[in-house]
């Protein structure tokens, strides 16, 4: 099943899965074991107490659940609303549209804050829809943090602020599959009452686990929260917690030595130095696509995404060509454009283990490929922009000095 | 966070998560990919047809869903069942046990039929509702093929009949967790709808593939089932299916490599090979547990389970002492009695790529902890019976002649 | 090329390569890497002075050759002898048979003290041509320590003895393949002068490290032997040991990282406790070899090697044709009788990171085998042997209690 | 030991080891295997056959040798040659000369032919001696293939003809280490005797087998050679492939499992594939070299490597700055100039399983550290002039097409 084998190594860019760092593969190369040994639970606890750390939480309660970011918002949603609860949630690009889909076919009532794709989400109007709200029939907000598809970051501390200008207690449940472990992300501060993320993203493991924080008030929401779940019961986690064994049915034995060997890396860079990182990566690639004369299909300054950048592409050029050429002809993996932006921009992935010649590979390869399609950018004009930027931010690397 | 380390291999003889070949560690040591490439869908288009030959049908339609058992359950549930609707449900075991329990929690309307644990389902009850429901009020038969926590095989060609006999359209849905890749299942004869199983058991890959196969009268059920679902839902696949990219969301890049190579491992020794290598293992078991004079939970040898063997310590004996021992002195992972049988049967998994020689081993340790504990076993009687079965009974390895 | 796959895991108890441990594969699943960086001798450096330790040697001098242990013979030779030289060699087995025909094609002057296989060196032979040098002619003492054909140990503290009682200036030159890091070796307190192993045997890796530690003796005569040498040159090695950078010629990334997994498991339980588990191991084996009513091809009990034990078969028995079938019908690889021993024994490697159920299942498969080639044993009886020992002198796993 | 740590992938550009392709890794991620079973003789069966096609000979005799390029070096010439037998060799950087002091080390008499570094070797000197020697006191010629120090390439086709052209009989010897399967070599087309290659080269394994092909003229030679040798004595070889168990000694068992899936590789790409990739990749590098106004150590277009490039920098810059900063601040490995050229160049390393963004990668990073260090290089001049030149050459991927 390798027939698809190309020379060198492919150069992963697409938003998730990322590239797995090799500690972390040397990690999960092992044998299965018994969950309920002594040793599952041992290394269940401290993954649990580190996991917060990178949520930015001491209140929260992590739950590691075997399954995809589909599933971990499936979760943070029936474990705290009932059917008919009212939602305001923001429809920003395709992941913001799917999560509201799953949210309508689980029967709660969306009230739908639409941004044009490369907008954030409009603060404003939420702000007018909780002023006028007094009688709190808002029972949460749901918001991704950065939307994937159109590489747009919303501002959180924004949305505590408004909820709280009005005392408004609807819960805040937060996507962060593509910002937490990469952007800045404070989930007590912010107030977020569920966190999620999953586990191919930002720490860098296979997909498998969904990965929910649940504040206190999400804790004790759950306790009444009428929507039917058993797999995605926390009750469940809870109870199992209660017992020191952890786990109410199997986990990936590999994912959880995966997890444990992504949570030292990030530790070791320091989680400070993992988010400049993510900032310089994202900051040189915009440079670049400023450099070739592309527009970022994100709007405006303030939403720009250090994980995940959508380049639109002019109109007489199909960006799905750009991203099967990458493939069929550099061994590069980028983003397709998804609905609405489909065959309109291209996306490049830059969050995970990567470094900065990593990336201006990529950028390289890309401007090769835009001029294979008929765009006339200028070979090496993004490279320079970004490495310019580059070499005046790269620290030494602090265990090599 | 290996400080639970121990000179030579750990002995896993859990009834999951099994040991994982070789073969499939290799295959699963490397880095993500696109899943949105050419590649995993071609990779994805071989799974799904080979999936369905060690389930024994060619009508079925299979879904590799992120998840556990636990999972794989609720997605057989949710999309062929509506709340309220009536299912007839054996009780033989924790593991029947906890699927009623998801059964009544998502609001089905569960007829509970309880055996003895150790003994069968009772199908005498079954045949009974059967002939009196001329009203077709059920619609559900779920039963486990082999219950994990007693080590005991129910008879499915003998449901079947049941429900031909009376013409009762109700469906059969079947917990195959423990069974399928290991024991004779004929999804397809046996005229199965729904059948599950986890890629932790038999197929000896880390947890993280709940598989599904509906059927076609399940896939036709689904398309009218009520019970809210999104993350377990078949239409989501389906969608994809017919775009030929396959995935609703994001799978494990590793587990789909490493089922590829559980697959290609299983076809090459072939399926009936495999199952009589299990038959062959349970076997030697059984008449190991009979020399050293204990007792098999399974009360009949109609209910024998070829992939565990849950084994009746006498009643001065605490059978957790024994799981303990055999862990701390031994290297040896053996399962725990669970819920009723706890303290009172220890469990030997005997599924997965295991070879005579391995299970002897862990028979010479399990006979050692005997003694430790206090019963009064004559060393190497229990091997001396397997081994002499296994000589009259193990063949050449054909790659080897 | 994976056609001879049998299903379960290879039970290898051939006395070398032997079986890696978990940990050490994954040390060892990585890239290349600049053997320039600071990084490669920052690590060698820790290598060259926890190898020390295995050694029991704080003034010899490791060095770490990129070679078999043919190739450390030759340098541990070469470097210390020069043409002509009168050296007095053990025959006692194939191995000192071929170390023998190494020095005698390397034009040293070969005194061979031959003994009858499956008995140890000659040292009242020694004793004699030491006391009768007086003029000292003799200049090394060329033995092995544990001969890996029959399975003996060689006293060597004895050696030490007879030439300190004369005085005897001869270097003494020591083949520790198959018993440094398994028996116990005091390469100071025996005043072993050379000392040399093998990377694929007790340290549980894979071939291509030939580990060479020479004592201050032995360095100073490198510096006048005129054996012509330059790969195997230890002059090369102590250059670049001078300028820190330790190698001279491109070392094996993957064999350094995965000798400093070795090491740390070593250290980790305890080298002491290794080398008892060895000799539990040893001690079982020839309690099953006893009860089976078979003889140790090592004829007394001051020679018995608790790394490798050779089984003398009856003579209406092929031991090739036991080696045979253990792998055709069982995927347990035994040891092959060599030369004059071919056909007459079969050998169990017992070192390496092996723990009791390991040997036990073992041992179940050669009495399995030993009835299908016809010897009348009694299936579990050597299996029962070895328990009723195991069980009254296995301690707790420490890390586990 | 994995405290110098850097996020992202190492850019490993070093001219050996290099990068070993994740399919190479897969395949030596195993445990050790008893190698006098079938399994490994078949193995290397195929491993002998298919090693000559790489070399481009029928006739020639390989031996894979547990050792490195230093020793496969002394393989070459012990085999070979007698103490006191004059060689002609060339010395023309400080592999070459390595060699040279080897072979005068093994005390054959050499003939130093030398050239400035950075020129190819002296053909019009060797015609001038073998048109004299017609006495045959020559017996054999030494030349590096590529000179790894300074990226010259010889003509070998040029040497045979001048020893054709004389009809002289002096065997030729080819280092063909930084060469072979990845610049054009013909082993019998161009009547070389004796080729040599290491792992850790363009095959991209871990160091640990020195390759030597032996043809006709080498094997007869080798039969009265009389030079000492035993560890690298191919009697012992031929013995034991005449027994069909091919191993005088434990080989590495990785290494032959590696060997085999780099030479699958090796063969899905197709072999002149391979070889124009190099070709691509070097030319692109000399282009950047030239882009950035600075001088290729090779001085005349006909010594051209396609497998390392050695950059000088001006005087006033120290090139192992370069090297320094590379791995401290951008996980970049560069090689080091050494000896003559220490200081004075930097080496980029383009052989192995590379493409073209990795390339372009270490490009740019070539071009922020020369800024660094005070060199006014124009930041992506290089990326631009090699992406223009790979942008009309790199072929689709075919596999991919």
């Amino acid at each position: 099943m390798d027939y698809f084998n190309a020379p060198g190594r492919n150069h992963l860019f697409v938003p998730g899965p990322v590239n797995i760092p090799d500690q972390i593969i040397r990690a999960m190369n092992r044998n299965n074991e018994d969950y309920r040994s002594p040793a599952i639970p041992a290394l269940t606890k401290t993954l649990l107490e580190d996991v917060k750390k990178i949520f930015k939480t001491t209140t929260g309660t992590p739950f590691l659940i075997p399954t995809t970011g589909t599933g971990a918002w499936e979760s943070a949603l029936t474990n705290t609303l009932s059917p008919g609860d009212r939602i305001v949630s923001f429809l920003i690009g395709q992941f913001s549209l799917l999560w509201i889909d799953q949210q309508q076919r689980l029967n709660f009532n969306v009230d739908v804050v639409e941004s044009e794709w490369g907008q954030g989400a409009k603060l404003d109007v939420l702000e007018t829809k909780i002023a006028s709200d007094t009688a709190h029939t808002i029972k949460a907000i749901c918001i991704v943090h950065n939307e994937t598809a159109t590489g747009v970051t919303n501002n959180l501390a924004k949305v505590r602020q408004i909820l709280d200008s009005y005392r408004h207690p609807a819960l805040l449940i937060v996507d962060g599959v593509s910002s937490i472990c990469a952007l800045d992300f404070r989930m007590d501060e912010w107030g977020v009452d569920v966190a999620i993320t999953g586990s191919q993203k930002a720490l860098s493991l296979p997909t498998g686990i969904g990965i929910v924080v649940a504040g206190p008030r999400a804790i004790e929401a759950s306790k009444t929260a009428k929507s039917l779940r058993v797999f995605f019961d926390w009750k469940d986690y809870l109870k199992f917690y209660q017992l020191g064994t952890y786990w109410p049915y199997t986990p990936s034995i590999h994912l959880l030595y995966g997890l444990r060997a992504a949570l030292d890396l990030v530790f070791e860079e320091g989680l400070e130095n993992v988010i400049a990182r993510h900032n310089r990566l994202g900051t040189a690639t915009r440079l670049a696509v400023e450099a070739w004369g592309l527009k970022n299909c994100t709007q405006k300054e303030e939403w720009h995404s250090d994980t995940v950048t959508a380049v639109v592409v002019p109109s007489y050029i199909d960006s799905a060509e750009i991203v099967r050429r990458a493939w069929k002809r550099y061994n590069l993996s980028l983003g397709l454009g998804l609905n609405k932006v489909a065959g309109k921009v291209f996306r490049i992935g830059h969050l995970g283990y990567l470094n900065e010649l990593q990336l201006l590979g990529c950028l390289a390869g890309v401007e090769m490929i835009l001029q294979d399609v008929g765009y006339p950018v200028k070979l090496g004009s993004g490279v320079a922009a970004a490495s310019a930027y580059f070499k005046n931010t790269i620290p030494l690397i602090p265990s090599r000095i």
